[in-house]
Formats: C-alpha cells, sequence, structure tokens
C-alpha cells in the first residue's frame, strides 16, 4: 500500500506502466480506447437509470422483478469495480475521491448496497444521472462548459443578493402563513402554522396546487394581496441576474484612445484603430 | 419528366410560359391575381381549421358528420392540387419540397388520407395554421419579420446557454422526483418515478396543477425547495435571453471580413480592421 | 341647437358665461369650487361601484335588494346628468363624446338602462372603476401620468416584437392544444379540440388549474415538454420590454466633447464641463 | 422618571455607568459580553418561534399544551424584560420605541397578552421571526445590508411605476372579474363579483387553484385571455426593476451638491458643476 501511503502525503507516486495505460483509458477521452470507454460508460449510465425508472412502475416490477434486480446488482458491480479502478490509476486517488466527480461516482453505487438494509433506498440510484454531467467534458463540449462556467460566475456574483431575496421572500411566507392560520383555521385546511406555510409558499410562487385554498373572504382578500406581491416580487431576483449577467457576459470595450485620431471605444483585443489603422 | 431530372441535377430548367405565370399567381403577391390567390388561400386555411376544430366537437360531429367530412375532403383535394402546382411551376421543386414551407404545406394534407387508415388522425389537419405564417411575406408584413428574425437571432445566440439551462433543470427534475417517490410513494400518488418527475416538472415550472400533491411533511417541505427554486431560476432563461436581445438590438455588428487578415467582428462604423489595420 | 350644429362644424361656439363656469367646475380641478367638485365625483364612483358588488352577494342582495336598486339608479340620474353637463360646457361635444374619458362617461351610465331589458346587465356597472383612472389628472399626480405615459412608449415600441410572440404562442397552443386532444382523447377530459387548445393556454402560462390534466404517459411526456417551454419562453417577452424599456428610460448622454479638456460623457442636460468646468 | 423628561425633550440624559454597559451588552456588539448576548437573543427568538408552530400543530398541542403554554408565558416574560431594559439603557427611548426595531420588539410580546382575552392570537407571535433581521446587524453581516440597501434604493426608485403597473392590474381584474360574474354565473362557483375578481387575481398572477374555474365556452374564452395577459404583462414589472436595477447597480451618482447653484446629480469622477461651472 506504498501507493496510499505517497497519495496520503502527497507525493506523486512513481506510476507503474499499466496504471498509465488504465489512467488514459478511463480519465481521458483522447486515444480511441478511451473514447470507446466513455461511450460505453454513458451508455452503461443511462441503462441502468432506465432501469431504476422501470423497476419503479409497479406494473413492470410485479413480471420483471428479477431481472431487474439482476441487472441493477450488474451495473453496480460494474460501476464498483470501475470506481476502484479510478481510485488505483489516479496520481492522487484522495483528491479524486473527495472532488465533486468522485464523490457523485461513490454516491452512484452505495444504493444498492443500502438497499439489502434499508429497502426503497435502491431508487435513489438515480443519483447516477449526475455522472453524465461528465458527457460535457468527455465530449469535448467545451465551449458548453464555458456557457455553464459564465452563468455560474454570474449566479455567483448574485449570490448575496439573492440571498436577501430569499431571506425577505422566507419571512414573508412565516408571517402570512401564521395569519392564514389565525384567519381561516383548521376547519378550512389551514390546519397548523407549518402546513399554513406551505399554503404560503405554493401561493408566492405562483404554483397554486389548490389542495389548500382560503374560504373566508377575509382569506381570500390576504391570499389575493399574497398572489400579487409573488406576481410582483418576481421581477426582483430576474432583475438580480440580469443585471450580473449582463456584466459578466459583456464584450469589454477598451478605454485606450487612438494616438493618431483620438477616437474611442475600442475593443480590448484590437491591435489597430479600427478608423485611421494606426497601432494602439 | 426532363424537369425532374434537371431539377435533381440543381439545373434550372427552361420554363414554360405557364409555368412562369403559374409561379407569380401562386408564390409572388405582386400582381393583382398573386393577391387575390393568396388572400383565398388564407381563408381556405382558417376555413379548414375551423371546420376540424368543429369536427372534434361531440355535439357537433354528431348532426353534422357528414357535411363536415365532406368539406374536410373538399379542402384537402384543393390543397393536394396546389401542392403538385407548386411543385410544377417552381424553378427546383425538390428545394422547395425540402423547404420549410414544402414540408408543412405537404403535412397539411397528409392527415386527411392517413384518417383512412387511422381514424382519428385527422385531427392533426391543425397543423395547416402553420401555412399562416406565410402571411407575413404575402401581406408584406416586412417589419414583422424583420422583428421575427431580431428574435431568433437573439434565441439562437442565447442557444448553448439556454441547453445548459435545460439539461440543469432536467437533472433536477429526475433527482427531485425520484426523492419524492421514495419519500412519499404511491399511496400520495407518487406511483412510479417517471410520475413523479412528472409533478417535479409540474411543480418547477410553478403550473401546479394539483393532480399530485405531497402528504407528508417532508414531502411538503422538499416541494416546498422545489417550488422556491422554480421560482428563483426563472430569473436564469430570463437574464440570458434580456442580456443577447439587448446586444442583437443595439450592437451594430458588421459582417465585413478584414480583405489582409479574413478577421471579422468589425463594428459597421469601421474603416480599418482593429487587427491588421488594412482599410476595410 | 345652434351650439350642436357649430360643434358639427369644429367651431368653437360663443360660449355663454354659465357655460364657462361649468366647465371649470367639472373638467378643471384649479378652482375650489372644481377641486370639490371632483373629489365628490371620484367618492360617488367608488361608493356606486362597491354598490354594484354588494348587489352581486345573494346574501347581501336578498335583504336590500330594493335599497341597492334604489341607490344604483339614484347613482345613474346623477352620472347621467353630469354626462348630459359635460356635453353641453365643452367647447366641442363631439370630440369630448368620441374621446376615451366620454366614452367611459357614457358606458359607465348605459348598463343600468340595459339592465331593464337585460336582467343582469347592471354588473357591467363596474366599468366605471376605468372613470377613475381620472384620478390622476385630477389630483395632479403629474409624475404618475409621466411614468405612465414612459411605460406605454415603451410597450408601443415593443409591440411588433410582441405581436410575434403573441402569435408563435398561439399556433403552439393551437398545435399542442390538438395534439393533446388526439393523444388523451374525450376520456380523459380533452372532449374536443377548443377545449385542448383551452388547456394549452392553461399549461402554457403556467396557470395550472388543474381541472384538465393529462392521464396517459405520452400526454404526461408532451404536457411536461409545454410546461417547461411555458416556463422559458416567458423569457421572450420580458427580454423585449425590458431591453425596450432600458432604451425609453435612459438617461440621455450627450455625444459632446468639452472644448477645453476634450472630455466626453456629459449629460444632454450639462452646460458646463464636468471636468474642467468650461462652457459647452 | 426624569430621563423619560429629558428624552421626551430630546435631551441626551446624563446616563449612569450601569446604563451605559447595559447598552454596550444589549446594543452593541464588539465586547464578548454583546456577542453573547445577541447570540442568546437569536436563539431565543428562534425557540419561541419554533414553540408558536408546534402550538398549532392539534397532535403536538393535545398532548403538551401546558408544557408549550409555560414555555410561551417564559419567552414573553424574558422579552418583555428585555423591551423594558431597552427602553431603559438607550440614549432616547422615544426614538427607539417608534423605530421599526423598537415596534417589532413590542409587537413580539403583545399577542401573548392579548391572548388572554383573544384566544388565537397567539399565533401571531411569528412576527417575532422579524426580529431575527437585526441578525444582519449583529453578525456584522455588513456586506448584506449593503447589497439590501441597493435593493431596497432600486424599489424605491422603481416605486412609481410600480404603483402605475398596480393601479392598471387592480382595474383589470375589477373588470375581468365582472365580466365572468355576468357570463358564468353562481351555478359555475362564480357566485359573486367579489369572489370573480379574486377569481381573475388567481388567474391573472398565474397561480391557478383550480377552485374556481370556468365552465362556458364564452367564459373560458375570457380566461384564456386573462392568462395570456397575465403571462405577457409579468414583463412589465420585471423590465422595470431590471432597469432600475441596472442603473442603481452601474451608475454611480455623487450625493455632493454644487455650492454655488445647488444643483444635483453630478457624477461621482465631476470635479466641476455641470450646470454652472463652479468647483465642487
Amino acid at each position: 500500500m506504498k501507493w496510499l501511503e505517497d497519495a496520503r502525503r502527497g507525493v506523486p507516486p512513481s506510476r507503474a506502466r499499466w496504471r498509465i495505460v488504465l489512467h488514459e483509458v478511463i480519465f481521458e477521452a483522447d486515444t480511441s480506447a478511451g473514447k470507446g470507454f466513455d461511450v460505453l460508460l454513458i451508455a452503461s449510465i443511462l441503462a441502468s437509470v432506465v432501469v431504476v425508472m422501470l423497476d419503479s412502475i409497479g406494473a413492470v416490477r410485479s413480471h420483471y422483478s428479477s431481472l431487474l434486480y439482476g441487472i441493477e446488482w450488474f451495473f453496480t458491480i460494474i460501476f464498483t469495480a470501475e470506481y476502484l479502478l479510478r481510485l488505483t490509476c489516479v496520481g492522487r486517488p484522495f483528491k479524486y475521491a473527495v472532488s465533486f466527480y468522485g464523490i457523485v461516482d461513490l454516491l452512484a453505487i452505495i444504493p444498492t448496497y443500502l438497499s439489502l438494509f434499508l429497502p426503497g433506498s435502491q431508487y435513489l440510484l438515480v443519483i447516477r444521472i449526475l455522472r453524465i454531467l461528465r458527457i460535457f467534458r468527455i465530449l469535448k463540449l467545451v465551449a458548453y462548459l464555458g456557457e455553464a462556467r459564465l452563468l455560474m460566475k454570474a449566479l455567483r456574483m448574485s449570490g448575496r443578493k439573492i440571498a436577501v431575496f430569499l431571506y425577505t421572500v422566507l419571512t414573508l411566507v412565516v408571517i402570512f402563513g401564521s395569519l392564514m392560520y389565525v384567519i381561516e383555521g383548521g376547519a378550512n385546511g389551514f390546519t397548523s402554522i407549518p402546513r399554513s406555510i406551505y399554503w404560503a409558499i405554493v401561493t408566492l410562487t405562483t404554483v397554486g396546487y389548490g389542495d389548500i385554498s382560503p374560504q373566508t373572504i377575509l382569506g381570500q382578500t390576504l391570499a389575493s394581496m399574497v398572489m400579487i406581491l409573488g406576481y410582483a416580487i418576481i421581477a426582483v431576483p430576474t432583475g438580480i441576474v440580469t443585471v450580473e449577467m449582463s456584466q459578466a457576459f459583456n464584450r469589454k470595450v477598451s478605454t485606450q484612445a487612438c494616438p493618431e485620431c483620438s477616437a474611442e471605444g475600442h475593443d480590448v483585443d484590437a491591435r489597430h484603430c479600427k478608423f485611421c489603422g494606426a497601432a494602439l
């Protein structure tokens, strides 16, 4: 277990030849073997998620129960082997194990083993769908990764404002929910404050199931206020995200003026003035 | 079938006099004959769509079944003749046949013939409504076409970001749907994972039919999270589209490439290439 | 009826002294008499709308039927007299009669007379609420009028794009509605194409009553697509209106450069350079 | 009661040593005692809100009624003592009492006393949740306070436009509600105009409970128009808030007034008044 010790100490192990080849096949997608492995992997993941979904449909389960059970274990054992291989051939197994993909890979096999003790937990296997996120990296969909990063950046930049907004929404639903509990009471479905808060969320977000709805005039008046409020304040997160995105996406315009004609408004990557052609 | 051969080879056929006249009447709207044809066509399309809708109402069908059946065949034969005429008089019939309008024109007559074998498929005739899109071109609503093109451009520019967003939404509804299936179970209406995913879509998009709604405290808590999430992330596509529209409507980028270095993306008022300084 | 003839010919009548005074009281709000009249008018309008609403509540009507009936006629006669007075004292009665306010004033009295022949039409009296729009002018809420005008301008500017969007939405609901009618059929509530189109509108706009909802797997899949589509394309009108508003509201920046220091970016109302103080 | 007199006259009282210490502990969070007090306070508030919520759940109340009743009074007495201490040690008690936090602190204890006369009013104690707003100040979440202030500023700037929008929405729901009352009538659930207006709000805001929904063809047609209207005009507040936020987040306007002409609204980088040219 020398390599494990090395990894723990952060020292890259002197890697054996077979581990380098394995790494190339499993982690990279430049060779044809690597590409084949990745396509096979994605197909397996999709197939296993479909099996979990089919297993949850009563009519299917009653007929093919043991078949689906077998397939489920088949995929789980495959993915377990793959997880162990990844741990073996990667340079720093600990770093991989605690990375996003490492955790998802682990979570994607645990539920089957867990279902031996906790029946029903095998349905959590759909978390395997997250493994598909790898598809962007594998298929060299770099442009999409760039877009995703831009979106994440804009959302992170608006994080604090969104937090303030969410805090306000939570305060509002607690207060409106409690008011409705006092006004409507249990007879009209508002049986407790938590349930009334649930109603307030359903209403403020304009979902409106209709499983609980106010019956008294006063309750309907208050509900109308909650609806109009929810209808109007959706403008707040929208505004926040739009402004941040606008800043995150926008083409940068240089502040540099042309030394010849003093024209401004050049792009940051411009090397010549777009009006007189002088070098910037 | 020489013209068909020609068209297949991409050679414009030497068109007979009657075909040129027919083309002007059917495809153009500059002459009074052409304008009259187009107005008649749009009226026929609208009338035939109304007939299909009336035919679907039980009370109407039971009384006027054969009349509506007759009208339907009448319009279908008219439109079939028109489709064949279009194929005949157009310069390159294959290009027309595989164009957007050519396919719509074909789809607009198929369902009636299909209904001889598959009863019920005649209701797909409403696809004829798509033929009305021609109205913009016919009535010289050029300004509207320009606006539509601008909108399409903004949507195409935001296509990748929207794709990333949709992928995220799909992953979310699969995971939330499965969680709800485990939490609520079949007794509360979440009878399978696909059905639970359907519920997750109904909730995340704030539609909220209420045909399936969580009954347990844990389920209602998770549902609340899904609602608030759906309420907040609507800001993401809105932000994306707003920013792209803002750029599509405002920024004028020339389509001119530099004659020296072939670089593109110059502003419309640029007189020199911003990369090499060559005159544009 | 000389003044009527004059008005018809567009000639301002030589107005008698009493008509000038009346005009000042009824149409203007500068004198204390005019202000008093306007406040009284708004109070009457609100009172009459409340009476109409009360009259529509069964429990109230059964007890106070004749009282409410009396009040209704009282207000109607008052408003009729006021309408005639307005016609009398205004310079060009025909221009007033066909103006927005003139039509609203007329519509606000007709339903009561109509209810003699068509019972139930008196409830249309709530159109009187539109008369309240006058409040902005009367109470000199000029700033609000300015904002309203800005909003109207932005909406008018985005009118064509919104029209293209609405046309697309209508085409989509017709096609999706018909598809659902074929898929689900009358047994699941989709009893006709118009009713299925109604369902498609309820779903695409994310209202989601739940009075009609798909039962088959295929129907739920298509419904999911409609929901996600409706959830995403709300971004289109939002983006359009935001961009147009941004242009309508934005502070104009002058393109003028300072003659002394060449600084740019001055406001259009600036008379001095904000950096060196030189006159612009 | 000399200090009370002083406070009433706006004179800062000569404060005793113990009151200064108390003020530091209760109002400030710089000392470890002050920080400890604040953390304890927030924990107490959260605990008391949870108790109120638990008390509202029938199953819990039936078993632990007297325990919860005791805890409720315990917290109320604690908070009452804290409120009196705050009044005692603050420099200007009247100013504190009428400030936002002062009023919330009072409202947070009143319901318990009120519940002696009005059973059920103790559920209004959830207003205590508003006291948590203090957490931002206490925990030095200054950055979040800044963001909240920016959001408030943007909302205040768009206040008038939002008011015009809300007025339009209210006018629309009154008119649409009344129309639906006339069209559908009491048999289909539209039992009165106020109830129909409630339906119009539920529909226009796209909440869509489904407790009232149109049954006639004409009613469904009108409802479809209301839905599409509601779906489209959400763009208006969103556009307003986005534009104002864009200006509030981006444009830096100095608060400095010109020493010569008192004009305001100068840019932060301005060194001269843009109206009279005087140095700022």
